[in-house]
């Protein structure tokens, strides 16, 4: 009976792996990659496979989406196969109907999971993870034409006091990564349209560069100092900040060069 | 000029860490571990030292709060001193005061990620990330006296379709860790106690057991079938499900063996 096993890359480059994906990966009959749905900056594919001892074949949209995964699913009827996958695999849409289709079609399926941009983020913020209310990707215009989901999301949960995870949009195929910069001025953008006061002035904000790096920047500050901060190299995220509680406003000071005057925005 | 890492364990046993953790590890001058804040079902501290080739020194929640860390910040004063954390370290309140009172007094410190309960159970459900509102703990009840915040937060995520990802309350000291079916009846006390129709025999809710380790358990059903249900060996964890996408609804089918009929949930 064949299998598939999700084998989760974590943030960064190809030692973010856990020593349960590699034997995973070292095991397999066929591995196969996407490196479309996040960018990590220092992974080397080729070092990969010298650490793997595996040939890796890595695999586009296309191939995945138009193509329905029959390159894996035929390898994994067979035998064992990985796909590799940035971050912690599967806990957006992509890849789970490649699941679907396996399992239905009598391939076991397991995920080896990995690192999160989800909770790197928080954890390098400071904030607390149970704060955070539901999360938004800021989408790239299309056609001049710019989502206002992420504007509202972050209305309705500063409203109940509660932070927003915003994802930035990325495009591989394009070698195209939002930053910071990008995002805060589309949301600006949306506030003018708007005007319901929700992206301020006097609104918090951290900023979050590199996860998982060797060198990740982490800056919390008001949207006009974010602006003007240089986060450097790809990939960003962004969160807006509710009501804080003390220890967080103590992290966001200490940790991520907020104003201290922030101390008295202690909800 | 001192040093320390968080390194993340991950979610079940020592081959969950990194490569590049197990690295900092090997390299660190002096290792420590918590294990209080989760449990790690198939971790050996022993193996660990191995893999290592470190002693490693376990700490107590004592040792961690009221010695406020000191037995830590020691080492790092004089030289790269390593803490272990189940998961990805630092996404909770537990440890971000370490971090701060560490880089007040000069010690540089920074995070090696690993996987999460939090992405791991997303992703092992077959729901959307960006589908959960604010997430809770279900504590245990404390002399009869029982927490509202759970009912009250899947009422607010359900209202705006939104799922509710419940941790179970641990307590490592006494070995105690909540199980999918006491979070259950706690919040069926609270629907007796408030009744306003917010967990109900419609319920549809999610457990997920032992993610990360080689036999995770996740079953979808209504609340009756859950209750009945053998989750088996902790830890545990509990998802409410708010409205359905029809890729999630499909998920939960194929993959966690919910009745079909949840099929015509989908919103």
């Amino acid at each position: 009976l064949g299998e598939l096993i999700f084998v989760g890359l974590g943030l960064d480059k190809e030692t973010d792996l856990s020593l349960k994906g590699l034997e995973k990966v070292k095991k397999a009959d066929a591995v196969f990659a996407e490196l479309y749905t996040s960018l990590m900056p220092e992974l080397s594919v080729q070092r990969l496979e010298r650490l793997c001892a595996k040939r890796i074949t890595v695999l586009s949209r296309r191939n995945l989406e138009d193509e329905n995964g029959e390159k894996i699913l035929r390898e994994a009827r067979n035998g064992t196969a990985v796909l590799l996958v940035p971050g912690d695999p599967l806990i957006a849409t992509t890849h789970v109907e490649l699941r679907i289709r396996a399992e239905r079609t009598g391939i076991r399926t397991s995920i080896i999971h990995g690192s999160s941009i989800l909770s790197a983020a928080i954890g390098l913020s400071g904030l607390q993870n149970y704060k955070f209310g539901r999360s938004v990707t800021i989408p790239f215009p299309v056609e001049g034409s710019v989502s206002e989901t992420p504007y509202h999301a972050i209305a309705e949960n500063r409203k109940a006091g509660l932070h927003t995870f915003c994802f930035l949009d990325i495009n591989a195929e394009e070698k195209r990564y939002m930053t910071i910069n990008e995002g805060l001025k589309i949301l600006l953008a949306l506030e003018s349209r708007k005007d319901q006061k929700v992206i301020t002035n006097r609104s918090l904000s951290i900023g979050v560069a590199r996860a998982g790096s060797e060198n990740p920047t982490v800056k919390a500050g008001f949207v006009p100092d974010l602006l003007e901060f240089d986060f450097a190299r790809p990939p960003h995220t962004l969160i807006f900040v509710g009501s804080l509680h003390f220890m967080e406003a103590e992290a966001l000071v200490v940790l991520a060069q907020a104003p201290a005057l922030i101390r008295e925005m202690v909800a």
